[in-house]
């Protein structure tokens, strides 16, 4: 059986380029004792990924040259010699960039493609969903009648930080690029108010939709945004660091925020959230999040493109901000 | 009676210069109803004042133009029209940079000349000690064994950060300037370690100091030693930002930590303090000092420069790096 395999090549300088990948088709791995053999469908696609292509020491450990990418994906299983899968399951796992994958199952589980269509266990009911549902409550501390702001506001991760905090009774205002996406925001996922950071001035519009300022910043893009929300916190603010995508690509170092002595002034904490610290939480989490999408209070937006073969491409949408929604590869199979 | 003041003049850009204040000899004010008059003795000349210079929000007001600069001082009551203070009592309070002060009492205490020389009620028993004691054990979090890690460590806070810390049973790792205030941290203060950024690679030092990373940190200066410790810092580290007096005289954008990704690398913390949220906990801690210090665990030492005319220059040692221990200015009195 085929697989169809995207290779980390060599590290970037800057943005990623088609220099840095190498594609490759190989026949797929022998499946193993304990193993499980995925046709992979769905490959998520995440600003972290970024940050995994250099050969810095961070929370995980870079991907080595001529390694497959690392990506977590959902599939299904076509072969088990593991007692814990049976072939025809529907899982989710770090499979990597390629349409096949021979795993250990270690940090597999099932998915179940009754309640929702598979790539939706990438976004509001994968990591993304975590990654907001533990950054607000746990290190937010959002409280009813506060003002929350989220930058990234249509992503996978800034859309349900977003729904979450309405949930939790607060003032939420998005912070995005472009009307679509502000409208969006707006119309149909009930924010309070957005603000477009392509054709508006920041701050204005910040001072307009938080007329009592900020008490709690999701932060996933860094850069000149996290230095205009510092301005405009209140007492005793909590900024969640969850990414600096504005900063990924940087030849030059990291703009640091200018403006982090509004911390000083303002008693504020800045804190930085890793999700795979809650694990062990992800069951309560996901149970909790279900019901209020089955309530109708969590909506979800996938931006599928089909193609791996468009991975290289594809990516740099993140970068770029041409998604809406969380970004996924749609992964097609000869039969 | 003489009163000799100095005033604000204008507002500086960078560095103050002789020409943002004035200073004029006036007659004393007559003590209304409920007031006290008093002899000041001692000034205090701290960092934060160079902020209170400017024309911007902050956590407090800005001094206004041709107003007796703001500081805290300790002196002695000469007329009382108040029941709670009598002539003869050694006060502190918020008396300015003056030789004479009528006060309504606000925020006035007395201290005890019995307990300790008048001038140390504006180092360890004063704000700087409140500020250690607070910051480090309220905002820093410091258990025993943890390393902790504090700039400018020969000053006002950071002397007592170190101290607090040791009693805490930490590793206490000094950042400051010259061998001389190093020596002083090791010898006389107890400290672990020191690094001296004027003649050492800022981050070998720490390397080698802090062998198992650096669990809290104590920022009083901020640009690039902040920048430098961002990079050693342990998981779930705890920043507290104090000041950072490194910038306070900047004409150009204060330099934000371009690090602070580290935070969420580490699941760390940064967040800002100032003292007087503490106010209504001052007594409690207090005490608790006043006996460390009985025990000779908590040592002290003022850097005294004589004569309210040097004022302008006097202040400059803070910003220059030059005072070793709590800044202060005795006030001659004609007799």
């Amino acid at each position: 059986m085929k697989n169809k395999q995207w290779l980390l090549a060599s590290r970037p300088k800057g943005e990623p380029t088609s220099d840095n990948w190498r594609y490759q088709e190989v026949e797929s791995q022998q499946t193993g004792d304990g193993q499980i053999k995925v046709k992979v469908e769905f490959i998520s696609l995440d600003p972290a990924m970024r940050g995994w292509m250099n050969d810095s020491k961070s929370y995980i450990e870079p991907v080595q040259i001529d390694e497959v990418m690392r990506a977590g994906a959902v599939g299904e299983v076509i072969e088990s010699k593991s007692d814990d899968f049976a072939r025809g399951d529907k899982v989710y796992g770090n499979f990597g960039v390629q349409s096949v994958a021979v795993s250990d199952t270690k940090g597999v589980h099932k998915v179940d493609p009754a309640l929702a269509p598979l790539e939706r266990y990438l976004g509001v009911l994968g990591m993304p969903g975590m990654t907001a549902y533990f950054g607000l409550l746990k290190t937010g501390l959002p409280e009813a009648g506060e003002t929350v702001v989220v930058s990234g506001a249509a992503g996978a991760v800034g859309s349900v930080v977003g729904q979450i905090a309405k949930i939790k009774g607060c003032r939420v205002v998005g912070i995005a690029g472009g009307k679509e996406k502000c409208d969006y925001l707006i119309n149909e996922l009930g924010f309070d108010g957005a603000v477009d950071y392509k054709n508006e001035k920041l701050r204005d519009g910040l001072k307009k939709q938080c007329p009592k300022g900020v008490d709690v910043y999701f932060d996933n893009v860094g850069g000149e945004i996290l230095d205009t929300v510092l301005t405009c916190i209140n007492l005793h603010a909590r900024i969640v660091i969850c990414g600096a995508i504005s900063q990924y690509n940087n030849t030059t170092a990291v703009k640091g925020p200018a403006n982090y002595l509004s911390l000083l002034v303002n008693r504020a904490r800045m804190e930085g959230i890793v999700v795979f610290d809650n694990a062990k939480n992800y069951g309560q989490a996901a149970q909790e999040m279900a019901g209020w999408i089955q309530q109708g209070k969590l909506k979800a937006k996938e931006h599928v493109v089909t193609g791996i073969d468009t991975f290289p491409d594809t990516l740099m949408m993140l970068f770029k901000g041409e998604n809406f929604g969380k970004l996924v590869l749609k992964v097609e199979h000869d039969e």
